[in-house]
């Protein structure tokens, strides 16, 4: 059965790490399920880029392209940059990826937003810290 | 018995989205432990800033506190900003927080990070955005 396409897009960075971060959090995606084949790309900064793995994409056996903003919150990044490489109108959450060959659907998923994982992930993170502290 | 202080540090934006984000999170912590008093501070360009609260928290009753940055990754706020405004050494971990009176232990939790629960989180949103579509 054909997998669904997920492209996993960072802001990217002059320091190394939230090139590290969404090219981590790619693979533990793709540990998780098989449901997709996972790729990350970058807005600027680093690679790839957004559009080098939409072109490598193209060239995959997908039947769905969905993609996942690792950003904390909506920006200009995810409401008009995101969209406009996406070939999507602002607003839109939903449209076509033409591969070679055929079409598909793009979908184009949330930021991170406010989450109850989002705080468990904070929580966890204090009660690591205060274990350090105690060691 | 004394409650924790948590002071969850948001970047801070011209837009509304990350004080929500930052402050919904605060919100959902709170909601989930009755272990810690939570507050939300900024770096920039919103309030209650850092310094604010810091001040607010040395007039409650709490035998730690704990700072938790709502960023993505390390950088130039994580590594430099923040100790600076906490007093604390570029790389340290822990300190002391001087309240009204008395000396606490102040702690200084990572950023978001990768983590298996990020990853769960964009799942989540990929799930949710597909769903979407289908609706």
């Amino acid at each position: 059965m054909a997998k669904k396409g997920m492209l996993l897009v960072g802001h990217g960075s002059k320091l190394p790490y939230n090139k590290d971060l969404v090219e981590t959090t790619a693979r533990l995606i793709a540990e998780k399920t098989d449901e997709y084949i996972v790729r990350a790309g970058f807005m600027s900064l680093n690679t790839p880029t957004v559009q080098e793995q939409l072109e490598a994409f193209r060239k995959e056996k997908i039947e769905m392209l969905v993609v996942v903003p690792l950003f904390l919150a909506r920006g200009v990044h995810i409401e008009k940059d995101i969209p406009a490489i996406l070939g999507l109108p602002e607003g839109a959450r939903a449209g076509t990826f033409h591969m070679n060959g055929k079409d598909v659907p793009l979908v184009y998923a949330s930021p991170i937003g406010s989450d109850p994982l989002l705080a468990e992930l904070m929580l966890k993170n204090a009660a690591e810290a205060i274990a350090e502290l105690e060691r």
